[in-house]
């Protein structure tokens, strides 16, 4: 298993991490499997979306947080229940697949970290697994 | 392929099953991997959240069912449609990494059975994926 | 590395794509291990839900409409945030289990492919992992 330090500058925010991915699987010579991406905090998550156009994951950041407003009215005392809900929504982990040493991504497609309650110092855990 | 058994109470429940899967991982002698945890249902899911405050998972019950509401307008007759919608949003497995023989979870993190349409008698799918 | 052909038909549509998984199961022989279909799009994902009522699906593509509906307020200025933000919420990937050579699935289940800004050709990529 490898960590990645992800380090957040606001409250939400989507941050592209496709190339430290990339770097990983260079890294772990697998030529043909999986990577699983997971992220072992309750308030962030991970996903995948268009980086072309920086709209994109500002308009799903923003669409997010119609939908789960910061203001409740919730039970969870912390004041951060729209993050827990958030990360439950986008998930914990992606899985991408390796194809002759390289990750399996289409042409608009980045990985994004997604930040729901920071800023903060995160991390990603990351593991490879061979084909055969 | 193991198979667990989940009962559950309510129509609506979050289950917290993070002490099976890590009993199963024991079993499974696997050092270094991955562990799938798969809802063969559409009316439940699975997901990864916060347990040391029990609110959390209310929470996140109360606000799926305000997005999703059980009273629709639906087409689907048999009146779970919200619970379908549910389980699509939640999702149906988990992808959680194995490290040194032991699940990889964050401090925070609980893995949650999501019922949506119960109480019934549930299985859980669990796989365990060596990575060499 | 497999790659399957999805043609969609109109904007936004569910398209059972379960038995081409089977297929692809059944050739690659592998008795134990793991499935992992990937969208390789922005604007389109994969789920598993109930098939045997038509309208499961139907209401899963209107309830997702009426969350994010197509139009906005968006700043993404090509017209289609509301599928970035439902290919989002839905997911890129399904993972499945493969026991004695042929894949886990519920009595109800079946995997679709959703298309939110077709109509399109598409791709949809899988792997297929042996336990050991």
């Amino acid at each position: 298993m490898m960590t990645l330090s992800i380090s957040t500058g606001s409250r939400r925010e989507m941050k592209d991490v496709t190339a430290k991915l990339n770097r990983l699987v260079a890294e772990a010579k697998v030529k043909e499997g999986l990577l699983v991406a997971y992220v072992p905090h309750t308030t962030a998550g991970i996903t995948i979306n268009e980086n072309a156009d920086p709209d994109v994951p500002r308009d799903i950041l923003a669409h997010l947080e119609k939908l789960v407003p910061p203001d409740g009215p919730y039970r969870h005392a912390e004041g951060n229940s729209d993050a827990h809900i958030q990360a439950g929504l986008i998930g914990s982990s992606v899985t991408l697949i390796v194809d002759d040493t390289r990750l399996v991504l289409g042409t608009w497609q980045s990985v994004f970290f997604c930040e729901f309650d920071g800023p903060r110092n995160r991390k990603l855990q990351v593991e490879v697994i061979a084909a055969s």
